[in-house]
């Protein structure tokens, strides 16, 4: 196997998946479902993450509409996070990779066909934890973010840059721990960030505590509105 | 691109590293070199673990003899990490994969190349923070073990099984921060991960309190042995 023809096929491996996404994103867009990717680390803490943020959209849509919103939950394998998110009264699919380390376009529209044509307004998808591969694969959604939790340590910045330069947001969660851990460089992650992603925002929460989740609800209604404009 | 000729290729890869791996894992031990492969995602603790590691192997082996022992530190970009390990006083090389999500052998060659004849009786491959693709790659290693640190959460058992699977030792990390993530079911962990892997060594460590890192020094050292017997 040489490396110019394994390189040749990955080429074409994402040329095709990225057409894909452009026609999935597109269709969504059509019906007014917003679709973003939720990237991060095994345990940086993505499902509780948007457990606490769809309560806060909930609350947020009550005065204007009660937003329908649902979760595709990818992982290797098992249905832990998909159950977690149905035992919150919030629909969700289940899509198992079967080992593979990323989504590609395929998945993501078996998934979405699972939901039998159900209409939403804020439609997530709970990435598989890994800071590397999924940066690659683009998932049709509207918009990207990723997690990276007070505990991994700011220095993934400078270990993980393409995750940090395809994003829209950077998630810092589990602020809760920054006490527990003082070399957290929130300001030294926030410029290496911007110099891999000059418009990148950054957002600081702990959904254990609430602190930021408005901020962040805020943000995604925003992104939603932008995108399906 | 169909399926099966992308598994095909797949395989055919694979199957090309494990034979250079199997080639170069013989070489090591005929030069007295056991080498152990530490995996784990972001954050995991991979580095301090190494640096508490290397501490305790050079205490105990003070009476019999001072072991030689390097690290290879790989990282997508940057070199943290390694600088990390050289101000520590210890033989390290850099292995960039320049974004690649896994370490392969032509890669380990070069790192190991870059010692330049030096001799080791530990030498320790710092994997790529991934808990999903490092796992189908044999790095030519005597030993692999993988990382879970407490705050990722113990059901990473079940939605990353293949990294549990291969590995000869599940080193528990940061048990320090037990108290403050009361739900972290470490017998359930346990059960789980045998189920997978009925000889996996369970081992729980605390690098920044130094619990349990005297039984992870003499279960490398008694690998090394076993190894090298």
């Amino acid at each position: 196997m040489d490396e110019l023809r394994t390189l040749e096929i990955k080429r074409e491996i994402l040329a095709d998946n990225s057409h894909e996404a452009d026609v999935f994103r597109a269709a969504r867009r059509a019906e007014g479902t917003f679709m973003m990717d939720v990237m991060g680390s095994p345990g940086a803490g993505k499902t509780t993450l948007l457990l606490g943020l769809i309560e806060k959209l909930k609350g947020e849509g009550a005065t204007e509409f009660t937003p329908e919103m649902g979760v595709i939950e990818a992982d290797l394998e098992s249905d832990v996070d998909a159950l977690k998110i149905k035992e919150a009264g919030v629909a969700s699919v289940e899509l198992n990779t079967k080992n593979v380390c990323h989504v590609e376009m395929g998945m993501v529209e078996k998934a979405f066909a699972a939901f039998e044509g159900k209409r939403f307004d804020y439609l997530f998808l709970e990435n598989i934890g890994n800071l590397v591969c999924p940066a690659e694969f683009d998932t049709g959604c509207h918009c990207r973010i990723m997690l990276l939790s007070v505990p991994e340590g700011y220095d993934k910045v400078y270990k993980y840059p393409p995750m940090f330069a395809v994003v829209d947001a950077l998630v810092v969660t589990k602020c809760d721990y920054l006490s527990m851990n003082p070399d957290f460089d929130l300001p030294a992650l926030r410029e290496a960030a911007r110099v891999l992603n000059p418009n990148l925002e950054v957002l600081v929460v702990s959904a254990r505590t609430g602190e930021g989740m408005d901020e962040l609800a805020s943000w995604v209604k925003a992104q939603r509105e932008l995108a399906l404009d």
